[in-house]
């Protein structure tokens, strides 16, 4: 990029399929982005707006006078159009509000009512609706003239004069059935739509768990007032992947790769305010025992050892109940196994990992007593690491707090003052006992 | 469950959608699995076995007689029969092959030719093919005779006399369409098909990008052998989110919630043995200092945190970086921007908190050269935490090590040892000229 002329660059940029322009936009700095985003043309820039972040989307459109944006969203799917429109100033909203043609505003005003991770923020308005008591050769007629169905209709969808919900019409039996069906007799009627203010999240599980490609929405009525496709929940699914997996680190999934240092720099302080405090925390549990440590200075060389290893096996507890969590897999039933079953593994990888250290730190310090000192420390951190993965994220669940974001600090905490306090505490019993 | 009669257990789980079951079964104790599994009935199990997670799957048809097996699993998608069979022992695998007819056996071998990764062992058989001089009326004579389209089609496969394939066209031209339309006319060619030897994350992100519910697969000689439905890529999906995420606590994204004690200990061993490790060789960094720790005990409390800092700071950007490879958006063009950012927001973060905690030292021990210490020590390694966290999965990458599981062990190594080091290195001299 760096090499070539703008003309040159503009040519190829406007050239490529949307998906891999926005890509290209995505992977660039700041000030590049603006400049790629200056080059596309009008018709390119529209197409490329579909494929971006949320983030880079709101940052390259804030600028644009009011005119120009609509011409450029007016042809967005009506859910990405309403996250957008919640993303820019107010007044800003009101204005392509305003500039929209009747019959969009309807449709707009319609999806942005639900919050934008329910089942109504994340549908589409293009339905294509039939009456159950028509034939499929009058169908096929109505289908001819519209001319264009939207993309990713599997279904048409079958309501009554009240406009509610009865049941789907795969496309494919309008295909292979007699001209003289009626949709009546064709239909898929034992079908659940999905209410509005359904979480996006059930969504998501419903589409997977029932392969499904396109689903109807209802409101509290009954009545059909939109469809969600798969491609949306797909981005639901990612969505909360990166949730999880950026949550560990405390980090937020929209997190701009290519953004600006001062933007990250004050996203990622409060994080590490947040770890401080509980180091903090650990550092005042050893404080307790300075004496102790004056005395045996072998005991600050391996105390780091007890909370690290109570940090990793406490982590991976904690993934997979959060995991299974996620998956809807943790009910009351079989919390009692689950819990019962992590302590088990944390004590027989306690009992392990304590032989094993132990006799190292016997030998490496050329005390027995170390040695037992270590291995007790490290069954109970352990132990108490299992017990804590298990616990948090459940509890957390209940309190409502998230616990892909808050769970491995509190985590982390845990098994850190236990850590220290198991190890220095049992050796200031023990060493009291034998100095004396 | 545990209350109910068996009569009743079975009459409800017979009853429930196939998904529901399954789910129900995973979520199960191994024990209870077995019985839930023995109380459905045939045409339920082949069901419930579409749903089932990979490894439940085995465990529960390892036993099973031949001939029940194959029954049972002969309406299996393609795709899915030729996992189970590649996870199932050889002389299991031939035996089932030996009792399938003939066209499914061809029909599976061909999939069974590629790895489950490539887009070949993704893909299903179950394709409808037309040649492109047909007109739209015999399209629909052939459809109507066939009588059955299979789930999740949107278009049919174009292919020519030599079954290479030529194009697609979808369901919805034929429905609108005059029906002396020939296929040549209204079909899309500017399609690519899927190489059948593609990775399976390229099939995904393809899917994603382009919004698609179905994809062609060709062989090297352009012949059409399959196609790849969207459910099967959302499972691909959250297959590689669960990877990350798992990856990171050293857990394999198969792990079983509810699996049986022994077999996750063993699981988890490795994963804690390396921790030690690493451990260990943080301890023999802290122990090259005894001499200084000894004097000053206020060192042995604080040194956590400058190492744990590093750990936070850097699984950042660690947590970052692997994010953005995933999505592809690391490039030879943008690394070192990315570098850059991270270094600057590593020192911003490090002179931030190192102002805080060394003011915070200097008033707990009264001691304002201690807080010159642990802040210049913290700035060290918030950039190096930074600089690591960039640069391991980059060069992991390279060296074709998966920085998603291995990453966060060997950054931990570095900011621990980094964190000792420079905390009690910066005492040890400090104190030295002090002191003597």
């Amino acid at each position: 990029l760096a090499s070539g002329t703008f003309s040159e660059v503009r040519q190829v940029l406007n050239n490529l399929p949307g998906a891999e322009a926005a890509h290209l936009i995505e992977s660039s700095p700041p000030r590049e982005r603006e400049i790629l985003w200056q080059l596309l043309n009008q018709e390119q820039e529209t197409e490329v707006l579909q494929y971006l972040g949320e983030e880079v989307r709101v940052e390259l459109l804030r600028d644009l006078p009011t005119e120009e944006l609509v011409e450029l969203i007016e042809d967005l799917d009506t859910d990405d159009l309403a996250d957008l429109l919640q993303e820019l100033p107010e007044q800003v909203t009101s204005r392509v509000l305003a500039g929209l043609d009747a019959q969009n505003r309807e449709r707009l005003e319609q999806v942005m009512n639900y919050p934008e991770d329910t089942a109504g923020g994340l549908m589409n308005t293009d339905v294509i609706t039939v009456r159950p008591e028509i034939t499929f050769s009058v169908v096929q007629r109505y289908l001819r003239r519209l001319g264009d169905i939207p993309k990713t209709t599997d279904n048409l969808l079958v309501v009554n004069r009240k406009n509610q919900f009865v049941g789907v019409l795969p496309l494919t039996r309008v295909l292979i059935s007699d001209p003289g069906t009626s949709v009546r007799e064709a239909m898929i009627t034992d079908v659940e739509a999905i209410p509005a203010t359904q979480d996006a999240h059930e969504v998501a599980k419903l589409f997977e768990r029932l392969d499904l490609v396109t689903a109807p929405v209802v409101d509290d009525n009954g009545m059909l007032v939109g469809r969600i496709t798969i491609d949306d929940v797909v981005d639901v699914i990612m969505e909360e992947a990166e949730h999880s997996l950026m949550g560990m680190a405390g980090l937020d999934e929209d997190e701009d790769t290519f953004g600006s240092v001062w933007h990250t720099v004050r996203r990622r302080a409060l994080w590490l305010g947040i770890n401080l405090l509980t180091a903090l925390a650990a550092s005042a549990v050893i404080s307790l025992f300075e004496d102790t440590l004056e005395k045996v200075v072998a005991l600050a060389v391996l105390m780091p050892i007890v909370a690290s290893m109570g940090g990793i096996a406490g982590s991976q507890t904690l993934t997979l109940v959060i995991r299974a969590m996620a998956l809807g897999q943790v009910q009351a039933g079989n919390t009692r196994y689950l819990l019962t079953k992590e302590l088990a593994v944390g004590a027989l990888n306690g009992l392990l990992w304590a032989l094993v250290i132990g006799a190292t730190a016997a030998l490496w310090f050329d005390d027995p007593s170390l040695g037992v000192i270590i291995g007790c420390a490290m069954i109970l951190n352990l132990v108490v690491a299992a017990g804590a993965g298990a616990l948090i994220p459940m509890v957390m669940k209940r309190m409502g707090i998230d616990p892909a974001l808050a769970g491995s600090v509190v985590l982390t905490t845990v098994t850190d003052i236990v850590g220290f306090m198991a190890f220095l505490g049992l050796a200031t019993l023990l060493y009291a006992n034998l100095v004396v």
